[in-house]
């Protein structure tokens, strides 16, 4: 794993969290996504090599309502930039780990994704992604 | 803020927690350091230009018990490197954000540490922290 390429946020109100952010950061979000099939929209800050990833649903039965409704707002995840992606899965699941998705699956910010079961690792969920290159 | 320094995870057993996140990672803990103020021992992993930092409460009254008893294992905090932390403090507060230390403490790591009230920032306990000159 080569770095936090992200953080990952749940947040009721993206608006008004892409505000409170940018004053906390001194900069502004520099994009805004859509992920439909995660039932989200997205908001991306850039803190020198890692970013901020916001995260409001969209939808009632999106993941980040669930995890919202459960613990409230806060940190949902950590993504972590690999180099090659199916290889990492493999690799994780030799060691023992359970995957969430034990192939990978298109993300937002042009990535290819993949989420170890949180059971496994202290409660924290994190994410793997690699850039898909066009 | 230049980018995040680490993350801060709440484990109930360090020498466990340690192990797991080796496998994760594919490589060990760098080092390990007790928190005498705060009720914590420390372990550090890097990835690249980040650290991911595990603590265990040693006292039934550090934060970190206190955390897991109320949420679980999990992530605890964000920690962000900042040039001035005095001048990163003075302006948070000008934005209007709540600050846990007012004044910058020594954190572990060699570092100068304050952090922000989480009720301000979405529920996400951020810290501040700004290298030590020796």
């Amino acid at each position: 794993m080569k770095k936090i390429e992200h953080i990952g946020i749940a947040v009721k109100d993206i608006e008004a969290s892409n505000e409170l952010f940018a004053s906390l950061f001194g900069k502004k979000h520099y994009k805004t996504e859509a992920v439909e099939s995660e039932g989200v929209i997205t908001s991306f800050f850039k803190n020198g090599p890692n970013k901020i990833e916001l995260l409001q649903a969209t939808t009632e039965d999106s993941p980040i309502a669930k995890f919202i409704e459960k613990k409230g707002e806060g940190i949902h995840h950590i993504a972590f930039a690999v180099a090659d992606i199916e290889k990492e899965i493999e690799r994780l699941k030799g060691e023992g780990f359970k995957m969430i998705h034990d192939k990978p699956k298109k993300g937002a910010d042009n990535k290819l994704i993949a989420f170890l079961h949180p059971k496994a690792t202290n409660g924290v969920l994190i994410e793997l992604c690699q850039d898909i290159i066009k």
